[in-house]
Formats: structure tokens, sequence, C-alpha cells
């Protein structure tokens, strides 16, 4: 079986112009088969306040509404995705964007209103990858954006480590699937204000522990979820950190087991 | 030869939501392979005016600086682009949604600085079609929004009906290739006030007294340039009217011959 990285880049790396150059230089050189999911960073919503749009947040995430879809579709799926692929096409890796909706990719569920009416935000509901696979073998590297649809003509925002790992699990049973998370720290940290107190392993056990001690908190407790999911799922390796753990040897980063 | 239809459609039926919707319920019946190409509308000249950014023209032609660009490349690869893509999905049309640095599909040249500077546009100069056929033959529809690359990491405004007449003239040695473009008129007409003065039929010969009158002027001069390139280069049939000649008999339109 081949092995195929999924890459995540997030929002950190898409806001730092010269960060991000330096990404898609090495991602372009790394050996096909590869996927790549990238975040909005800031972007969106400055485009809101550029278009004084009110952005909407509910204890981080953000509310969407039909104009912040418009936003995230226009600057996830436009101005982001395209700058991403025609920069790796410069760099000599032939790739293609996609948000869920091409190639009925991905499909999701509008979130149920609950205590919180998230508006047009997406849960995964089936990952289709016949067309995927026909461009991974044509050696055509997807690049995905966090959009989703619901077959029914409307869009949903997703969550961008969610679709990575959703996606690691869908061509699970074809590949050998890698998951790597990206981001603009060493790995998961003990001490969040300590960038050299990465945790190196983490497992099942440690992380109920990990967990208990209250070390693993806010943001990175959905990230760990989707990556335990992924593990539960067939996907070989997960690992989070810095991109250049995918370039350089010896880079100290966090491996997720299970 | 199996025949390709492309079909191009025009800012009108993208501005006006209720002919979009029958526009695209009928296209997603049409036997494939099929490709569509789609424009933008007045939609990127209402959110430069959103964001305060000026519109240039020269002759009514757009002038393309770095932000028009940006917002070109959010509205037309963004949110009209998929919004199209997930609306075809609805209507069981399995559709991807291209620009042109999206599989490398098409290179354009940024147009050189003469009399005037148009900025970020770009003059197709090869179409790759590889990717393309893939798709096509795995029953996919590709759908193109009017953004090109150079290769080199530059996206580049290029003008809708070129991509469409440079795809059809791509793929005139693999499929009996037919072009439509679709506009709100029913086809070129004698007397501009008089929407039932169509010209059925336009040839070579007849194209120079209609030049040669003046009956064909002003936005129809480009258009029929492109007909008359794509005929030039083995495409089988063109036609210019109401997008209604695709799905039903007997409607009046104009058919371009050599």
């Amino acid at each position: 079986m081949k092995t195929l990285k999924i890459i995540k880049i997030g929002g950190n790396i898409i806001d730092d112009e010269v960060a991000l150059h330096k990404f898609l230089e090495g991602f372009a050189k790394l050996a096909s088969p590869k996927l790549l999911v990238h975040g909005g960073g800031k972007s969106a919503t400055k485009l809101a306040k550029e278009m004084h749009i009110d952005v909407q947040m509910n204890e981080g995430r953000r509310i969407t509404d039909a104009k912040t879809l418009d936003i995230i579709t226009m600057m996830y799926a436009g101005k982001i995705n395209k700058m991403i692929v025609a920069k790796l096409q410069a760099n000599n890796c032939n790739s293609l964007g996609f948000s869920g909706a091409d190639g009925n990719s991905i499909v999701s569920v509008k979130r149920p209103i609950q205590e919180i009416d998230y508006g047009f935000v997406g849960d995964v509901k089936k990952v289709n990858t016949t067309i995927l696979k026909v461009l991974l073998e044509n050696k055509i590297t997807p690049v995905f954006c966090a959009i989703t649809h619901d077959e029914n003509g409307q869009l949903l925002n997703t969550n961008a480590d969610t679709i990575a790992s959703e996606l690691a699990v869908a061509f699970a049973n074809d590949f050998k699937t890698e998951l790597y998370y990206c981001f603009e720290k060493n790995g998961v940290l003990r001490n969040i204000q300590d960038d050299d107190s990465v945790i190196e392993n983490i497992t099942t056990e440690t992380y109920q522990t990990l967990l208990n001690e209250g070390i693993i908190a806010d943001g990175m407790l959905p990230k760990l979820n989707n990556c335990f999911y992924a593990l539960q799922h067939q996907v070989q390796k997960v690992c989070i950190g810095q991109p250049t753990m995918l370039f350089q040897k010896n880079i100290k980063h966090t491996t997720i087991q299970q």
C-alpha cells in the first residue's frame, strides 16, 4: 500500500506570507500522493470588517450567517485556495483546488440548532474519495478549503481540522494514511508558555492523564479528539507540530498513538 | 467521436437568481460530456464598491490592479463558482470548479503594457486538457471561472468568452466540440432594439458584409472573433443565443459557420 500524507495548515501559516511561501516550497517537494487542507486565518474577519459586517463569535467559534458564509466562501475557496494552487503550480506541484461541493467530495449536514444557532455550519456526514483517487493516481494534489455542502445546494462552513481527519479516515482503506497538523507551535506543550515543553508522544492512556491534569484544554481539545478519531479509524500516524517536522529530521513534535 | 458541449453563460444570467436556477436545472440534464464557463456579472463591481475600491475601466474593459484581482478571485473563483457547483450537485450533475491554475489547465501571459496597462489581465497561451479529459471520462463536469495563471504563481483575469473558445479548440482533437454562448438576447440582432431581428446564420462571407454595414459592433465584435477563431480550429458548431436554445427545439438563435 502506498503512503498518503494528509497535511493541514492553520491560520498562522496562511496569514504569514513568508511562512506560507516556505511551507509551499517544501510541500511541493514532498513525494506524491499527498493532499493539503488549509484553514483561513484572520483573512475572513478582516474582510468582514472591510465590508462592515459584524463577526459573531460564541466561545471562540464563528457564527456563520448568510453574509459570513459568503465572505468565507470568497476568502477560503476563492482568494486563499487559488493563491495556494497557483503557488504550488509555480513549484511544479500540479494541484487542484477543492471545496466539499467539488466532485461531491465532502457532504455535511447543517448543525442542528440547540442552545446556539451556529448558522451555516456543517458536520461531515460522508466523504466520497472516487474522484480524489483518480486525481491522486494522475499525480494531482488536491487542495481543500474548509467548506462543504449538503447535496441540496447549500454550502456549509466546516472545521478544517475535522476535514483533514475525515479525509484521512476515508482514504485509510486505500492508502497507508498519515495525518499532519501543522501550526505555529512545536507540538502539544506541557506548559503553553514554554515552546520547549513539547510532549513528544501521547497515547490514549497518557491523554487521559493530560486531560485530568488540565494540560490539554481549549483549542487543543478538539484537535486531539480529531487525532484519536483518525487513529481509531485505521489512520496509521498522526503528528502535530511546526511544518518543518515534514521537511527535516529531528524536529521536535508530538506524535499521537493509540 | 463523442460530442462535447462547451457552454458559456454571461453576467446577465449570473446576476439573475431565477434565470440562473432555471439554467442550471436544464444544464444538469444535458447529456455528458459537457463543460461550463461562467462570467462574473456585476458582482465584482458591487463588491468593490462595498469595499470602497475604485473600479477603473477603459473602453468598457476593467483595469485589473492587485486589489481588483483579489476581488475577482474571491467573487468568481469563490462565491459564484462554488455556488454553481453546489447547485449542480443538487441537480445530480457531478461538477468540479476550475480556475486555469487548477490542474494547470489554462496558462496565460500577462498582457504587455502598450498604450494602456490593463494590469493583471492574461491572454491565453496554452490549454492542458489531460486532467480535464480524465474527469470527463469519469462523468465529472468541469465548471470554469474566468481566471487563469502564468505558471509562476500569478493569477490573471481572463475574458470568459475567450476561455470558452480556447477550451473548445483544445478539445477539438478528442471530441466533436460544440460551443454555445448564452446571453440575454436571442442571438446576433440586425437591429439591437428589435429582439426578433435575429440573424440566424452568419458565415465568413456574410460576417464581412455585416461588419461593413456596421451591424456588428461593440461587444459583439470580440464575441464573433472568438466564434470564428473556434471554427477555424476544428470546432464543429458555434451558437449564440438565449440558454433555452440548449434545452428546446425551434428556439431562434444565431449559428456561426465558416
